[in-house]
């Protein structure tokens, strides 16, 4: 896939892990700079490029040069990631080769086919848009993103790539788009798992001409974008066959709440419970208490949906089982819960755990 | 099941569970006073009595009652557990009127019986013996287990019962089995998922007048006990077909050590890729990454078994898919991973994630 900029603002966030790829680590130095300018991001699956050492960051270095040719801009302009096996070299002077051909066939309206280039075991290509009316004219945004598996992300989820006609700084668009991230592909967990890759990137090419400094509208609806990627991202989780968002409440502080939440979302026996449609409400009783999180059993507060399960540390006296049997056949779950001790709040998306994650990652080599 | 002592020195530990059901609490606070004297241990499946509440106080002080009535010993040395749903009022009545038929049909050798009947998702029961031979003479030790799914501990595991006839006094036994714990029921992990219930009781009865006492066999061999039970645990893990011990090596410190042993021990994609006999050693490289423990890519060494994977950050040169496959055909696998950034290490064991792991918890109400 590969996305030209005559002109572009870039900012990203990435992924935290300590054996990321060589193309994130070559991401995270060429922000750290400072030029605005034309730009590029070229992006390969089938082969990551994590845990190949000095070939890694020889082959990133190649395929820069190659783009920065074909493309006549800077090498420092040229931003790449790779996804699909860890620890094989990737043979990147196929890509080198094909970036002519890449760039002859660039289409403005090519977004839609971009988001395939970037699948691999994704079952459905992943993008938004929005379009914001700022005071000084209208600007739009578009992203396309994939992931399905190895999804836990810490700082930003597999790759995103994000576009947008505003002008904005590169201060200002990166602190947008590191609030807007821990907000929305930091919220999500497939499986606990966290990628050598991940990568989201956002470009502002300010082709519009409309200022969109300071601008919460344009801020909240990148982040709109983001958060529709991001479930994208959760319903297509390997395996999936339920969207479930888990909404806690009453927490001592968002960390506290965060950690609750993610407890939940991550457990291998909520998550089943939720493939076999069983309201087994003990096992949410049980994430709660392995969280580490402030807790007080006789204050606790659980439900699905608008049923209430259990409150006071003890079942709901009217609950009614049919009727949340009946709730968890749904396709879209919340799973809410009170701890009764405060007023921090945190929400987060997962899905369930089926035998279709068994047997994609039994045999997919990633 | 019942256990009866006509003299005992009691520790244990137990979950550190938010969400700990009443039994632990009642056997915590029981354990924080200092009488010794007979004591019993009365065990029931079915229901965890966790969640209870106010009515899970009460069943746990019923059962203790009527058991001392019955058994003619203090109810403070009445030591209770209960496993299986979590959050359903325990009909603590029925086995209140059970505890008389148990005493009578107490019989010395019935540990294997006992086994079995604390049994729940487990496909088989769980015990293990030493014999010790000290200065003063030979004692005993014999233990017993269940637990196959909701299985990382933190503190101890499910429910294990070990019997000991050596003499020794309350703190050093507390001291012996807070370590051995620490080292085989911590080190152990089938699903992530902290139980509400875990408990593990060691009763020291003396009978053997044998005084063990400052010998270090006798925390080896009771040590070994709990090694012993540990792995049966992990072997009956909630459809697992493989054992897997995880070893860490050149770690900073035990702490990241562990970390990141229990970071493979519990990612989902590294438990499905060895369910299906992948040598898929990129998500080893991905699970030391998101660890949070010091790494450095360049420095990384992987094996499984004695098939060296990767070494300095790369691939090794003469690495043998086809040798790693054969490997992962057995039933008992070692990945062994070296981070060469100090002397730190620790092992860990899991099993893989299977269809049958889904099958168990789709279905099963815990």
């Amino acid at each position: 896939m590969l996305a030209l900029m005559d002109e572009a603002v870039v900012a990203g966030t990435f992924t935290r892990s300590a054996t990321r790829s060589a193309p994130v680590r070559d991401c995270q130095r060429k922000l750290a700079q400072s030029e605005d300018g034309p730009a590029a991001f070229l992006v390969n699956s089938g082969n990551s490029n994590a845990f190949t050492g000095r070939l890694g960051k020889e082959a990133v270095a190649g395929i820069c040069a190659a783009a920065a040719s074909a493309l006549g801009i800077a090498e420092e302009r040229i931003f790449t990631s790779s996804t699909g096996v860890i620890g094989e070299p990737l043979p990147w002077q196929r890509i080198a080769e094909a970036v002519p051909a890449l760039r002859d066939a660039l289409d403005a309206g090519g977004i839609e086919p971009a988001a395939r280039a970037i699948m691999t075991t994704d079952t459905f290509p992943k993008g938004a848009s929005a379009e914001v009316a700022l005071p000084g004219g209208t600007v739009r945004i578009a992203g396309i993103a994939k992931g399905s598996g190895m999804i836990a992300p810490d700082m930003a989820t597999m790759l995103v790539y994000v576009f947008t006609d505003a002008k904005v700084g590169r201060e200002e668009l990166q602190e947008i788009v590191s609030t807007a991230c821990d907000r929305t592909f930091n919220r999500i967990t497939v499986d606990s798992d966290t990628s050598t890759s991940d990568t989201l990137l956002v470009a502002a090419t300010g082709a519009s001409g409309v200022d969109a400094s300071g601008e919460p509208a344009f801020a909240q609806a990148l982040q709109g974008v983001f958060h529709d990627l991001a479930l994208q991202v959760v319903r297509d989780g390997e395996g999936a066959t339920k969207l479930v968002e888990v909404r806690v409440t009453g927490a001592v502080s968002e960390a506290d709440a965060h950690r609750v939440a993610m407890a939940i979302a991550n457990s291998p026996l909520v998550k089943t419970a939720i493939a076999g449609e069983d309201a087994n409400w003990g096992r949410i009783v049980m994430a709660v208490g392995k969280s580490g999180a402030e807790a007080d059993r006789d204050r606790l507060a659980i439900r699905f949906g608008d049923i209430v399960v259990a409150r006071d540390g003890f079942r709901a006296p009217d609950y009614s089982e049919e009727a949340a049997s009946a709730y968890m056949r749904r396709q879209e779950l919340e799973i809410g819960v009170d701890l009764g001790l405060g007023d921090a709040t945190a929400a987060v998306w997962t899905c369930d755990l089926t035998h279709g994650y068994i047997d994609i990652n039994a045999d997919y080599r990633s």
